[in-house]
C-alpha cells in the first residue's frame, strides 16, 4: 500500500485551490483522506527560515537559481511526508518570472516527489482575466487574455514532460464560470 | 547497419493504422520490408498472458501501475524484435484514461525503444469525430471535438519531449478526409 | 561567479538574429558582454573541417544521425567557451528536415550547454511569412502560415522541455513588425 502523490497546478486565478479544498472536504465524508500541501508554501517556509523572504509574493521575485534551490528542498520536505498520508501538491506547472516560464518541478524535483498524477486546472482566458481583476488580495502583474492564454499553453507543455519523466497521468480539469461542482466533482473522481 | 526503429501515433480514428499498413505495402513492391508492431497488440498479449484482460478494450480500463508495468515489458519485447527487422512501432502519443493521459512512450519504454522517428498522424477535429462515430467496430466514449483538440494537443507535447530525450525526429503527417493517398506517400517517404 | 549561457532559438526568419545582435550591442554600451555564438555555425564549422559540406545550408540536409552527432560536438566547443565569456547561444529549438522536427537541443547537449535561459522569439505567422519571402539571401523551402504555425508550437514543446531538464527558464519575446526596438529591449532586460 503505497500512499497517493497528487499535484496540481494552474495559473494565478484560476481557482486551483478552491477546487482542491472542496473536493478533499467532499472526499473526507467518504473517509478519504489526503493532505494539502502548498509547494508555494513550503518554499515559503523554508525561504523564511533562512531570511531570504518576509511576505510571500517575493519569492517569486528572487533570482531563478534561488527558487530552484529552493524548490529541492521543498521537494525533499513533502516526500517525506507522502511516507504516513496522501498527498495533494498544490503548486504551479510553470512560474512566470521576469527571466520567464520556470517548470515548478524541475528533473530533480520530480525524483524526489515521483507523483502519481499531475491535475492542470484550466478556464478560458477570459474568465482568468476576470477573476484576477475581482481578486483584490493579492497583487498581481497585469497580463492579457493572451499572455495568459500563453502561459497555460506552456503548463501543458511542462505538465506532460512531469509525465513522460514520471509515468504520472496528466489530467484537465476545467473550472469554468458558473461550474464550481462540476470541477470539484472531477477532483474527487481522479483522487478516489 | 542499424535497422529503423519507426513509432507512429495518433488519437484513436485518425487512421494512423491504415496509413501505416499501406505505405509498408507500397514499400515492400520497392524491397523495403517493415515488421508491424502494435504497441497496444503486444501489451495485450502479455497482460493475456497474465490473465489480466480478455479483451483489447479492457486494457485502458486498467489501472495506471499496471499498464506502465505492461507498457514497460512490450518495449522490451519489440527492442527485441528490432534486431532482426526494420520495425514499425503502431501505438499512442498518450492514452487517454480516467486519470488523465498518459504517455505511451515513459522515459525508461523510451531507453529501451530507442525510436529513430516519431510519426504523429493528425487530421482535423471534425473530420475524427466524424470517423469515430461511423466507426461501429469499437467502443468507444464519446468526446467532443474540443476534447479532440486537448488530446492532440497533448500528443504533440509528449512527442516533442520523446525527441528530445532520444534524439528522434517527429514527423506530423496529416492524414485528412480524401487525401488519404497523400498521407500514404508522405510516409513512405519518411521511412525509405 | 558563473557565466551565463543564454540560448535564442526562433524559426527561420523570425528575426531572432537580429534582435540579438541589437541587445547584444546595447549592453555593451552598459558595460556588460557577452559573445554571440551561432550553434549552426559551429556545426558548420565541425562539419566542414570534417568534409561533410561546403555550404551552410547543405547542414540540414545531412542525414539526422550525422546532425545528431555534430550538434553534441558544437555543444562541448561551445561548453569550453563559456569558461572564459557570457554565452549567447543563436540556434533552433526544433530545425525541420524531411525525416520531421529534430530537436536543436537533444538532452545529451543540454548537459553539455547548461543553460540558464532560453529566449524564444516569435511573430506572427503571417509575419514570417512575408520575412521569408522578402529574404532573398537565402533558400529555403516553401511553408504555409499553418506550416509555420505547426513549428513554432513544436518549438515552445522543445523549449519547455529542455527547461523542465536543465532548471533553465524560458521567455519568449515577441518580435512583430514595426516593434523591433520592443523586442531589443525586452532581450536586454533578460540578458542583464
Amino acid at each position: 500500500m503505497k500512499n497517493k502523490v497528487v499535484v496540481i497546478v494552474g495559473v494565478p486565478g484560476v481557482g486551483s485551490t478552491t477546487v482542491t479544498n472542496k473536493a478533499i472536504e467532499e472526499l473526507k465524508k467518504e473517509g478519504i483522506n489526503y493532505e494539502i500541501v502548498n509547494f508555494g508554501t513550503v518554499m515559503f517556509e523554508i525561504a523564511k527560515e533562512e531570511g531570504l523572504v518576509e511576505h510571500r509574493d517575493q519569492l517569486r521575485k528572487l533570482p531563478p537559481e534561488e527558487q530552484k534551490r529552493i524548490q529541492r528542498l521543498a521537494g525533499r520536505r513533502i516526500a517525506e511526508m507522502a511516507k504516513t498520508s496522501n498527498i495533494v501538491v498544490d503548486t504551479h506547472s510553470t512560474i512566470k518570472t521576469p527571466k520567464g516560464y520556470l517548470p515548478g518541478l524541475p528533473a530533480w524535483v520530480l525524483e524526489e516527489l515521483k507523483p502519481d498524477i499531475i491535475v492542470l486546472v484550466e478556464a478560458d482566458n477570459d474568465e482568468i482575466l476576470m477573476r484576477r481583476l475581482k481578486d483584490e488580495t493579492r497583487q498581481r502583474d497585469f497580463e492579457s487574455t493572451e499572455d495568459i492564454a500563453e502561459h497555460m499553453f506552456m503548463n501543458r507543455c511542462a505538465a506532460m514532460t512531469y509525465a513522460v519523466l514520471t509515468g504520472a497521468t496528466v489530467k484537465i480539469i476545467k473550472n469554468n464560470d458558473f461550474l464550481l461542482d462540476k470541477a470539484v466533482k472531477e477532483l474527487v473522481e481522479v483522487l478516489k
